[in-house]
């Protein structure tokens, strides 16, 4: 049954698509070309799709893994048109039409780029070296290990100066994720620190997050950035804006004011740029890593190849070389290239992409988000169920959404981040030359 | 108040108990000592509980991490006279009554040793290097991460020789861990893989259950033994009895008989010894790793130091050398050795420990389990809901209850096993010498 399922596969009679990327955007093209007239491929080099919006929470003990990724295969298992490869992809060879991974080569009639971004840098290589991220779930539970074991390894001396060391915790970029994670660091430190490590004094632990712009959230509105810092001061947070990391040498951030901190983990949240792919160079905004796309999504010079999400950049009045790189962008251009794609199928011609801004938030601490609808914003318990409601409805599957809403509900009943498990102990890389 | 707190603690004018290892008989002692005229201390190299009897679900992505483990600060917390240091032993100091870490060194007025046991190669070094295990959280995402890499590296080659070898998967002793790992597996081979890897024949992946005994389930009752066989025989499971590993080399199993196997996964599940630690060597039964201890589990020959659970050998008339090391002994070891102390603390003499063995019991498969009384025995779904209840009622709070319950009923109503996340890709050792 098996084979014959294969070959009634491979004997589809339709134009070949292959989706790179399963994030937002790649798999809004995969599910809604499901039954349509095409033979799709999706290639990512997870095995699961991970709802990044709560990637700080599996980072900060609230969520396990299992609660915000899903195995592709769950998706596309029923879904006869569609096939899945677990693979990582080493090149796009647009004169041939095919796309080069580690576990093949696949011939594409249509390619559709959802690769998203990785993190930047910007150029500084002792920061790339040290620094942690937040991109995927390994990365999330390496900062949930390390954040334990510096508790751990701090309970367990008696000098005050030296563990402040290890309970110095410094989020660098004040944007959704860097707020987000602040705010979290900050209640585990008035709940969990508090009640469970009364060996030492919680007000030890600090956390500072720096960004060099003059107010938190940037791209929000003025009221939203107010509240959130307020929120953060409240929480404890230092917020340290206008400042910049110019070095970080083992356990020394030397910052732009010629001050430092003396601290064993760097989150290092303060940008990302596309994650592009060899052979597409041409069609690169080099300062971004974004492809430029026409406002069909088709990549520049590049026929039958189209971008979507966080790696396209299409240019439009509203928001100048290309869209922000959020959820929502990517779900809406997955969902227009579909439409887009079914018209071809059906003869008709290709219509532009427009951009329905819904609005931003960014959730800090325990129960108080803010919601930026443009022109107008509200904050506080309200904006945190706004929040709550938007992220557990967008989530893949009812179990997904369960869990979330499960350990939520056990969160907010016992005030206490639960999943604090260092399964995998982090060691922290300083002073090694990695490439 | 932290630090007031910890004064508290520290003056406490009780004699000071350094209970080395949390696992089902340490964290009894831990538990029985709460509010008992104490000042214990808990030392564990992880930072939390591990439910082991359901280490295989994790294995086999029925169940997440955070099902089956339990932060140790969670269940210490709200103890004013109990302690928790993460920390690894390097050595017992018997003489100077110190427990030495890398953490530091605790004094200890009584120590109780419940370090478990480490998986036992019986001097097979090839294997050791190569072979995986099933001791820890860790080790059960490693399998996870490997049974799933194997699928994703199979389902794209053409050859089905060559996927053979990625869907080979033996394992080595047929006790319950590899009785239920083999039963999991071959559950996978009829949903996930016959459903979820439409392109490749669910027929082409083999599971092999290796054993020198002439029976599965060797300490069980011949008629559970019997029966166990033959579910495992319906699942499809090739079990092979009277069989020896001899040797692994790369992709190649040995046996005794002259036979090999081609396979990337081999599961060493084939015993286990004591996990003995440096200092306590005079005490130590060379054969078994385990500590010799009176009928009140206090170490021969150590005065104040007691072993309980796996790691400690009580010879009796009905087993001999040492109780079985399973999670009943331990626990009531652990609850005997509280009561022995309590009766220390008010000027009563100890009582000797008497096993009350309870039954064993297995589970197979999906649905299905065996259940043996020692006289009676009993299999089938019923069994399986009794193994159910059974476990789910041992797990350390609310939450793991909650969470396993609900995972099992979605696995119940979705007929997959969920959580197939490849988060850590496993990289196995081959032909690498590790010392």
């Amino acid at each position: 049954m098996a084979t014959s399922e294969k070959a009634a596969y491979d004997a589809l009679p339709y134009p070949r698509v292959v989706v790179v990327g399963g994030g937002f955007a790649g798999l809004a093209v995969v599910n809604g070309l499901a039954g349509k007239p095409y033979k799709v491929l999706l290639i990512d080099k997870q095995n699961h799709h991970c709802f990044q919006p709560l990637l700080y929470q599996v980072a900060t003990a609230s969520l396990g893994a299992d609660s915000i990724a899903h195995p592709f295969r769950r998706t596309v298992g029923p879904m006869s048109n569609v096939a899945f490869r677990m693979a990582a992809v080493k090149k796009v060879d647009p004169a041939n039409k095919q796309v080069i991974t580690d576990r093949g080569t696949y011939d594409y009639d249509i390619l559709v780029l959802a690769t998203g971004t990785v993190t930047n840098f910007f150029g500084m290589e002792d920061c790339e070296r040290t620094a942690m991220q937040l991109k995927t779930i390994g990365q999330a539970l390496d900062i949930r290990s390390d954040f334990l074991q510096e508790f751990e390894t701090a309970v367990a001396l008696d000098d005050v100066e030296e563990q402040r060391r290890y309970l110095s915790f410094v989020i660098v970029g004040a944007g959704p994720t860097g707020v987000e994670l602040a705010g979290a660091l900050a209640e585990i430190k008035r709940s969990v620190v508090k009640h469970e490590y009364r060996e030492m004094d919680n007000e030890t632990m600090q956390i500072v997050l720096i960004d060099s712009n003059d107010k938190v959230l940037k791209n929000f509105n003025e009221a939203s950035s107010d509240r959130a810092l307020t929120y953060l001061q409240e929480l404890g947070v230092n917020v340290r804006l206008n400042t910049r990391v110019v070095g970080l040498e083992d356990d020394e951030l030397m910052l732009n004011d010629g001050s430092s901190i003396r601290t064993n983990t760097v989150i290092w949240a303060a940008g990302v740029r596309g994650a592009s792919v060899p052979g597409m160079e041409a069609a690169m905004d080099p300062r971004s890593g974004r492809y430029r796309v026409d406002p069909q999504n088709a990549v520049e010079g590049m026929p039958d190849v189209y971008a979507i999400g966080d790696i396209a950049a299409m240019r439009n009045e509203e928001w100048g070389d290309g869209h922000p790189q959020v959820a929502q962008v990517a779900l809406q251009q997955g969902d227009h290239l579909v439409k887009n794609l079914v018209r071809k199928a059906e003869g008709k011609e290709a219509l532009p992409f427009t951009y329905k801004h819904q609005g931003s938030m960014a959730v800090i601490g325990r129960y108080r988000a803010v919601v930026d609808l443009g022109q107008r914003s509200f904050g506080g318990f309200f904006a945190w169920l706004v929040w709550m409601f938007v992220h557990v409805v967008q989530l893949v599957d009812f179990r997904n959404r369960f869990m979330v809403l499960f350990n939520w509900g056990w969160k907010y009943l016992s005030w206490r981040n639960t999943i604090r498990l260092i399964i995998r102990p982090y060691v922290r890389r300083t002073n090694i030359r990695l490439r």
